[in-house]
């Protein structure tokens, strides 16, 4: 089994010339890194707090070549990340699951950008509030304008990191199986791609809304995720 | 906004006694733990590397205690992993996007399972094949049964690791937003949830399949994640 996404911190020109149908393929356009991150929701964010490793799960948002995280000033991880320390952010999409004849050429389709760099504190109240403008943008499109937006206390309470998208890995796989030829003649087992794909529900309100409210467009026609 | 996810490293008592309606909340049943790995379908492996962080996307499967993850053995992260090192593995499932009155609010409903220890190289045969076992489980149900199981060959082109479920913070939202009062009052803004679920698309057969090869019941039925 290949389930294992082969991520090369640097963009490899090697790679390409050994791919072959189906196999996982680094890109060095960037602009697959930014649709990769474009498309995601949430990141995973690591970093070394006391000298172990931790990965966080969070939201995130990008502008140009720079990518916002953020989270509550209150969690140890964003107040040491901050501090300049080395971060690796991971976006992955799973897009579905590669059914070889073999189960060593078992695999998955997927989107994967990783990022590397230094966190840089974002403490610029005009930067701050654009790095929440595009981490909304992310995660809850048209609620920048819709809700009420974080007063002096509230930001104060919110901690942005900025990572520059200058070191980053893209690797894309799509396709089927890459089974061995023997397995392929005696044809004993299928082969395919299972898709998996996010899908939005249907709204749910909150309880305490006056009657009547409806559910406004920016949530209830929100596209699907890519 | 409050979309960074809190993990506690240890299981935290105080953090029930603060519990409020729609809040995270830290699980301490061992049962959630399980529950939320076996839900999964990928994790996120933290470890380091040359001293810097790295997170890598990849398969995992669990057996009672212990997590199994895998890779190549020419993937130079698990050879690293293999020795013995300090890892950190989350497992996350975005259920969901919160809109609140106020962008300071709004916040994701979320599973995530967030995992300490040193991995274990796993050498011995028969620990190797059962925890291939359950790493198919988890990424490809019933494919152990019906693909052709690995040979010599390739299970030494395997690397597992494995971690103990030891150290371990489960920590679980669901539920609306947790608005201020002054913003319910108002009543400017929508606030609820808006479902995320992954979905099994329709099943894409390999171009070389002899023809009239059926999609077999565990991929063309396969349930819908959780």
């Amino acid at each position: 089994m290949k389930i294992l996404f082969h991520v090369t911190r640097q963009l490899s020109t090697t790679d390409r010339t050994t791919i072959r149908r189906g196999s996982a393929r680094a890109r060095t356009e960037r602009s697959d890194l930014h649709a990769t991150l474009d498309a995601g929701l949430i990141c995973h964010l690591g970093l070394l707090i006391d000298g172990s490793p931790r990965v966080l799960p969070t939201g995130y948002g990008r502008s140009g070549d720079t990518l916002y995280v953020h989270g509550s000033t209150g969690a140890r991880s964003l107040r040491e990340a901050a501090e300049g320390v080395e971060v690796c952010v991971a976006v992955t999409h799973l897009d579905g699951i590669v059914y070889a004849r073999s189960l060593f050429h078992h695999s998955v389709n997927f989107r994967s950008a990783m990022i590397h760099g230094r966190a840089r504190d974002v403490t610029d109240t005009d930067e701050k509030l654009r790095a929440l403008r595009v981490i909304t943008e992310q995660l809850a499109p048209g609620s920048w304008e819709h809700a009420r937006q974080p007063n002096k206390r509230e930001l104060a309470a919110t901690a942005v990191i900025a990572v520059d998208l200058a070191e980053a890995a893209v690797k894309i796989r799509t396709g089927g199986p890459n089974d061995d030829d023997e397995d392929v003649e005696e044809a004993k087992s299928w082969a395919g791609v299972l898709p998996l794909r996010p899908h939005w529900g249907t709204p749910e309100p909150s309880a305490d809304l006056p009657a009547g409210f409806e559910v406004p467009s920016h949530v209830g026609e929100r596209e699907q995720p890519a």
